[in-house]
């Protein structure tokens, strides 16, 4: 395996695909940057678009050779089959990542599926908008966020190293865990809170025959913000929550039966218990803006009107 | 009853009571106002904050002599307190309205705490940010939202049409309904969502001895929009799920056996199934924004980095 990274493939242009290339240009980093995607759709646009000087291919076998790194930006259900596909044509040695948001079975897959003698080191960057596709992109997406690398047993610490350091030129912050912990981790930061999104609209929507349209009429507060949060991706969510399936079946069972519990003190408008529970995420809050360094205080009135929830009063009169 | 409202006391200075106060100076309504808040500290910060001409003043009693409209800002459990105290001291035929998240059981409260000759006009900004205080106030804040009023049987037409042009004045967009159907409606588009991020920090905090400071670490993606929902003063949303007991619950179980479909069609990695209940919220979220007439397209690349949400690739690769 050579020292430095001079040319980093990137297979499949979404959001975070094309995302790395223009960070990889924006930030100076000197690699050769070949990509591709399966879509002859977003390789036009991606060449519309010129991001920076990448090579765009049409082939993804094409696409990896000679690369010191390739980055598999596709769907999770089709990491294993692209990096079975790729791997055979990869120089021995170099580096095999993606950017899948769920771990542990896809990781298992993708060694199954491969024999070639590459470095395998998944990583999951911590990045996104609900958008799609290659104008979607940004190059400062990563920028402070953090990206988790789940290195097998059998990935060399040079390898894990190598791309500790390429995440952290592109900005971001990085954390090396195994694939399980990074699943049991993003069940309760990213698939239950999206599950539970989703779940929300379908009970909405079970209801609307009743409400007529005031559920979509009368939608500020709350339900916004679960409008955005649920208005990804359903093929890709679909994925992440199967791929993810003993952990987020794990952390749905403890919900609904925490749900049952703030249920029952509603039933028995028990209010000590009701202030208990509802405290707690002040204080989980608390700790999420100290470690992230960010203000709870909005920087403008336009942003304060922005963060707009039903919370009619607040003064302890 | 006099034909115009020409003199207007707000009872609470809060985000809420106070951006009343703001949004009649800052829109030249023609009136006297004249505010008070049970706490001193709030009165003081009014005073230095020196809203407009408003008259602050130390009694609930003596700011409501002489009003053509009584607006009580002030938690829902004090809302018929105050009522009962305010009511007597009222101009014959004055209009008394509130900004409380829940009707249907305080409307009746406060019909049984009156006798006074006072028209009750119930109300409900669908307006908001998670702060609290006089100074987190805005004057645009109830621009183009929603304002429900729910009068009762007794209130005359006169009074409720008088109440609608004084939020239109101040730049909402007015629905006239019962209180029993207004809660109906909060229920799916407020309560819960505001319940289910509630729960999830409750989870996720029983959670927390198993991942370590894991969860707080990485919780940038679905987790922090839930943390922004979730920080909402916990007396103000335990008080409102209470108020609002029969119809949360039921939308709350119905919720729970939801959750349940999506756990069941996890399990069995039925992808149709799957896809067709994450697919709802994609044609239920158009519905809103069309109706919103607000773009989905970010405005700007920081309002693209500023939808941060856990969505690593995009392509259809």
């Amino acid at each position: 395996m050579s020292d430095a990274i001079r040319k980093v493939s990137i297979v499949g242009q979404g959001l975070i695909g094309s995302s790395i290339t223009r960070a990889i240009y924006a930030r100076d980093i000197n690699a050769n940057v070949v990509v591709t995607d399966s879509s002859d759709k977003v390789r036009r646009k991606v060449r519309e678009l010129g991001l920076g000087q990448a090579r765009v291919v049409d082939d993804c076998v094409e696409a990896v050779k000679g690369a010191d790194l390739v980055i598999l930006c596709v769907p999770v259900r089709q990491i294993a089959k692209v990096a079975k596909l790729v791997a055979p044509a990869m120089k021995p040695g170099a580096i095999l990542s993606d950017v899948g948001s769920v771990k542990a079975s896809v990781t298992a897959e993708i060694e199954a599926a491969i024999t070639a003698d590459v470095e395998l080191v998944p990583a999951h960057p911590l990045a996104g908008t609900e958008l799609s596709g290659p104008e979607a992109g940004l190059p400062s997406l990563f920028e402070n966020r953090w990206c988790i690398l789940t290195p097998t047993e059998k990935t060399s610490p040079q390898a894990v190293e190598k791309l500790v350091k390429f995440w952290e030129a592109l900005g971001s912050k990085t954390e090396v865990m195994s694939p399980l912990h990074h699943d049991f981790v993003l069940s309760i930061t990213s698939h239950l809170p999206h599950l539970a999104a989703f779940a929300i609209f379908h009970t909405a929507k079970k209801y609307e025959g009743e409400t007529g349209s005031d559920v979509v009429k009368f939608s500020a507060g709350g339900f916004r913000d679960f409008t955005r949060i649920a208005s990804s991706n359903p093929s890709m969510w679909r994925d992440i929550f199967i791929g993810n399936k003993p952990q987020l079946l794990e952390i749905l069972k403890r919900f609904i039966a925490d749900l049952q519990v703030f249920s029952d003190a509603i039933e028995a408008e028990d209010l000590e218990t009701l202030t208990g529970l509802l405290s707690q995420s002040r204080i989980t809050r608390r700790k999420v803006i100290e470690k992230e360094h960010i203000s709870v205080q909005p920087k403008s009135d336009q942003e304060k009107s922005d963060r707009v929830l039903i919370r009619p009063y607040a003064s302890d009169f």
